[in-house]
């Protein structure tokens, strides 16, 4: 397959499909007909850099070395589709990247499918396909096979893109809530609750002084460099919807495993804190794109917190818990005033298309 | 990773989720919840047969042999969602399956990843989940992984829903429009316009002396049949969007070859010529959902026709035409009066969401 072109082949272009005579997205776009074939060969094929038109094909054939491989699939429905910080475009890279990277894997091949509906303008969808390229390049990983369908006005909402991905797992041991042992360190990689704020602070029209701006981000980085410094790793989780708390109620139930907490520890940026408190939320429950909590072995714990605060990313990262050696299921958060109670999942919708 | 439960554990029974309490989808389905954890326990995993709750995760990690892995996606917006013959589950199932087996490969794995109307009756979702569990055994593929996105009324349409899929290539040469040769023989696995009529004539609300019910299959079989009989096959394309005719412009216009083929050899059944004929469709142009067009060697041809035939998905498989000796990059066809005329690509939408 080719390479992918270099940022300055398409970024910051013009719209390669002629705005002036195709505005917006046509049912036609979707209908495998000149249209559609315009479309993925002016707009996708460049951008995404795919395969010469010869060998293009239903799907893509690549071969990949011994050893186990991770898959993983995200839809995007997120709305407004853009926002401070990132877009729909980012965030659908981005995060299928990390569900591979939460599998102690990098991901090497994603596959993109669109679900336009008509009407959409064209140039919004050119901007979203210029930050999927940018998005693809910064983590190193190819879009090599996709899909396009329209949908007829009235029936979607502008764009959802689904991603899926392919990856090489780099972990030498499962990582998965199975491998979390009494006396583990839980991490968290970075403060929480900017995606969720940045978002609902655009929908609500509030301003704060500083915008917040999502932290959509690709993690592989971060948890490779875990990996490559031989910290014990035990169990990875991103904490998209549902947030911190979600993740950990869910690990714990599957691992059976009882994990204890200190908010005191949990890094919250003032202006996230503010806006939950205006817009009723617990930042523990709210979404992030760029996050992710980390059990390591106990004996590991500053060595990893050392590697994750060297990545760019992740420069606040830090100790918030640790598994207790008493197997409830349970996750206790002790309050800053010393309090402690049982952490439950989110019951009902927080924030409706987040992500 | 768990084995799939055999049918008798879901198909059939009635729904997981309490229809009584949730008899529509709620938003609060795909907000990283209670509600959304619930589904996904009770619904998705026993019907799915996914891996247990200790070892499940992000995505899905197994090993592979070495070789060259075929990768794949498609999103499906058909409406309406149950339509004679087959429904949006096992379209969604057996189009990535197919998309697979066009490049030579046995699809292994795929993922399942659904965007809901808020609102969608869950029993719909129940059926539909039936339907890709009955589909994924049928074409002996793992559901492995997968996502639940809910959008707010009125932004979607009741359900999409995107698979990818792995699959193992199995053809010992590149299956490819650059593999194409001069006098290879063209291949029809069967007649054509099925799955496009069905769809039509629901739609318009006509009635014939029987239903046309779609063509949906899984393909990989025929498939296989070929590769495994030493048939030297050179190129696969399935008929979906855009039907015969733009498969083969496009693999003409890729391949630079020139291919010939005889409008009265095309099979194509009495009902659905006649429905065309009422709506105004030529078939060529029409979408199918099992059927498949091969290119194989011209020594090769009656030894693939016997074989496809063999296959109870392809007993209708005949020789429709060849590739010429100048190197044009279009497609002609010769009518059942004699007159020959070049095939162009569908210009417009003909039949939107048709898959």
């Amino acid at each position: 397959m080719a390479s992918r072109p270099d940022d300055s082949d398409v970024a910051g272009f013009q719209c390669p499909i002629p705005i002036a005579q195709y505005p917006r997205v046509l049912l036609a776009h979707g209908g495998g007909g000149q249209l559609m074939h315009q479309l993925i060969e002016k707009m996708f094929v460049p951008a995404f850099g795919n395969q010469p038109p010869e060998a293009r094909h239903d799907g893509a054939v690549f071969e990949i070395g011994p050893g186990r491989l991770a898959f993983t699939t995200d839809s995007f429905v997120v709305r407004p589709l853009f926002f401070p910080g990132s877009d729909i475009g980012a965030l659908a890279v981005n995060g299928t990247v990390n569900d591979l990277a939460m599998c102690g894997a990098r991901a090497r091949f994603l596959s993109v499918s669109f679900i336009l509906e008509e009407g959409l303008p064209m140039d919004t969808l050119w901007r979203i396909v210029q930050s999927m390229q940018r998005a693809a390049a910064g983590a190193h990983v190819e879009l090599i096979t996709g899909d396009t369908k329209v949908v007829d006005r009235g029936t979607g909402d502008g764009i959802f893109i689904n991603t899926a991905g392919m990856g090489v797992v780099a972990a030498p041991r499962p990582i998965s809530p199975a491998s979390i042992q009494a006396g583990d360190a839980v991490i968290v990689s970075g403060d929480l609750g900017r995606h969720g704020m940045a978002i609902m602070a655009v929908r609500e029209g509030l301003s704060f002084e500083s915008a917040i701006e999502s932290d959509c981000a690709p993690l592989v980085e971060a948890v490779m460099a875990l990996l490559d410094g031989g910290i014990e790793v035990h169990c990875l989780r991103d904490l998209t919807r549902g947030g911190l708390a979600s993740a950990l109620v869910e690990i714990a139930e599957a691992s059976r495993q009882s994990i204890a907490i200190d908010e005191a520890r949990v890094p919250v940026r003032e202006d996230v804190r503010a806006a939950c408190e205006i817009l009723g939320f617990d930042p523990l429950y709210v979404a992030n794109e760029g996050r992710f909590v980390a059990f390591v072995a106990q004996t590991d714990a500053e060595r990893a917190l050392d590697r994750m605060r060297r990545d760019p990313r992740c420069p606040a990262a830090c100790l918030i818990g640790r598994v207790r050696d008493i197997p409830t299921g349970l996750v206790t958060l002790t309050s800053r005033i010393g309090a402690t109670r049982i952490v439950e999942m989110m019951s009902g919708e927080q924030l409706p298309r987040i992500c």
